[in-house]
């Protein structure tokens, strides 16, 4: 692996002190930010994070704050999901579309009032297009990217961790939903969300000046905890199915291809830019999709391109993210795979830079 | 430093195989590409880089193509440079303005013909923007990212390499004009432009099957000019004043503060959607600008975070890019300074992570 070249535009974080003082060992770069990936290893970071509790700098998962008078309106057309049940306090996981249903991102959408929302970007400059949009269609909304820097805490003991800091009451907060929390005299929106499965809140922390006391307070609280500093652990979210935006998909493919169907409403998510483009493919179904692929033998290695998958010697499709699980004893990975070898059961070829791999198509993720 | 982990989502290129091949040690992330940044050291590839010739990876200079009849309306909606007399064949460097006059890029504009241009960018998802600006706007035109992979040819003895390769007529091309010239049979687009003051080409490879040829015809052809694998250099860029987005100025500034102004014709420019918004700052001038600055004393450590700039204790701006030239004997550095303290000779003082540093404002860069 070669190093990374520090500079202004591969931002840091409120965080990064901390994060470094973790002795953090390798970076990606995400939204021109640096993510952390590996603490100890990335097995050992995964053992932890599924005993204890982790705190995750996610600070490059930027916000998009629309605020005004259409704030609303520029919300739905931006997704085919139907915003209209949605309430202050919900957060709602949305695919977001361009005019041919390609997609351009997959947040999470924070409504935090009718006229006020936060989208909480994946890999790619939302605001650009949503700046965009605003302007070409003339719309009544401020949109910019405001200071702001989620703070993940993430596993089983992530409640007990959080209600220590912010009080008991931080236990009642449902899945996508969010409340208001106090620190050092300030509020903080606390969501019960993560990108992981093992459960967990989302500090979204305004301004940079409370990251470094945020950050060690929780770590003071969580001494007994034995609380760390980890990230997104590449092996339990393919274990967990969660799509990494340029890796799994790309603006090629529709949320339909990427298994996010269930979170479109394409009849009834009037004003969607891509609704139309999105109609037939929403009652025909896709002729790929995202799935979950066992792939045997020993641990592969890094997927650093996409790896073609066959079937017979025929192209069926091909896998962009995979792992060694220490629990499941197998290769997990993600693949988009052609409709003719989705199904549960078929077996594959993978072809990784170590040689072809037989594999199998499973029925879900693996957590 | 710490480590860069690979995933398909930071893109590999195709020349990536002789990157790796040549001994690449350290990378950047740029348009979620990869960019090599050393391979012997930042001082050695400078040195070399002065007095041979260089092959560049620059491929994440990612293409936002514009096709159709209102290509050429949407390019001058994107930029405060007025278009009218760019021919095709021409290259000119624009800046890209929000409607608040706010930089979004700062890119290469090619022109191909009337109806096609290429807009090769800088770092941040500009194709998002134009697309939203096309499609609210609802312009006649096709905007998308095609599969183009600059590679920049870059030296004092890049003339000489190109011909050995491509003909004599290569040597006939003009600053910031284009020619096509074949290779396997191939049209290629190739300029005379780059990113250093050496001199130099790019070629605009389409797809990505001719990468590797490409690249080992011109080691070939180039071995007795002792032509090595190189990237954009950090020293050089600093003593040429040639500015990184997302480094050196954000969307929070105008093209003005950056020393842009002479690249845009607020008059002219009819139909740029910042116009309004940059008239003000055209006729009054900026309140802080774009200075070449050099800092005393030894070697500063690498520029990861803007660093503070004083003027006896008050604030004058900061510095953002910075680095020991061996030639000039100094540090040479790009910085934003305020206009009380901007003028050539200003002395300033310079917080850099080693401690404060004392600094003067120079007239011009160095190169
Ligand atoms: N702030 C926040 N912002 C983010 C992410 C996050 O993690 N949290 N992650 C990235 C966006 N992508 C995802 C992908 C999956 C989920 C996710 O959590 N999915 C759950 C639940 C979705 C639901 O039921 O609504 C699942 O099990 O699939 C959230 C964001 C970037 N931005
Ligand atoms: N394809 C191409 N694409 C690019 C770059 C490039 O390098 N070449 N570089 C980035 C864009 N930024 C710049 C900055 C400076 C210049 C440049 O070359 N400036 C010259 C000349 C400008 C002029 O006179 O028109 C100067 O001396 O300032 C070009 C692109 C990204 N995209």
């Amino acid at each position: 692996m070669a190093l990374i070249s520090p500079s202004r535009r591969l931002r840091r974080t409120p965080f990064s002190d901390g994060v470094e003082a973790a002795g953090v060992k390798a970076y990606t770069v995400y939204n021109r930010m640096l993510l952390p990936t590996v603490f100890d290893s990335v097995e050992a970071d995964y053992r932890h994070l599924k005993q204890h509790v982790q705190v995750w700098d996610v600070a490059c998962e930027r916000q998009v704050e629309l605020r005004g008078p259409d704030a609303g309106r520029l919300m739905q057309m931006l997704t085919p999901r139907d915003l209209r049940g949605m309430t202050a306090g919900q957060c709602f996981y949305v695919p977001i579309v361009d005019e041919t249903g390609g997609m351009l991102n997959d947040p999470v959408a924070v409504k935090l009032s009718d006229d006020r929302w936060w989208i909480s970007i994946a890999d790619s400059d939302l605001l650009l297009w949503v700046k965009g949009i605003a302007n070409g269609w003339r719309l009544d909304v401020l949109v910019d990217e405001p200071d702001v820097s989620p703070l993940a805490i993430q596993g089983p003991r992530a409640d007990d961790l959080m209600a220590r800091v912010f009080g008991e009451d931080v236990r009642k907060i449902r899945f996508f939903r969010f409340g208001i929390f106090q620190f050092e005299g300030r509020d903080m929106v606390i969501a019960r969300s993560g990108y992981s499965k093992q459960g967990g809140y989302e500090i979204y922390l305004e301004g940079g000046d409370l990251g470094m006391p945020l950050w060690n307070r929780l770590f003071e609280a969580g001494e007994d905890l034995q609380v760390r500093a980890g990230c997104p652990n590449l092996i339990e979210r393919i274990e967990g199915g969660l799509l990494s935006y340029g890796n799994d998909m790309t603006d090629d493919n529709t949320p339909h291809e990427c298994g996010l169907g269930k979170f479109c409403n394409t009849h009834t998510a009037i004003g969607c830019i891509g609704r139309d483009a999105l109609l037939r493919v929403a009652k025909e179904g896709p002729v790929q999709q995202i799935r979950p692929i066992a792939i045997d033998g020993d641990a592969v290695p890094g997927c650093d391109r996409p790896w073609p998958v066959f079937a017979n010697g025929k192209r069926a499709g091909q896998v962009t993210s995979a792992a060694w699980s220490p629990d499941f004893e197998t290769n997990v990975s993600i693949g988009m795979i052609r409709m003719t070898h989705w199904d549960a059961g078929t077996k594959l070829e993978v072809e990784t830079p170590d040689g072809m791999r037989t594999a199998t198509v499973r029925d879900t993720f693996w957590i």
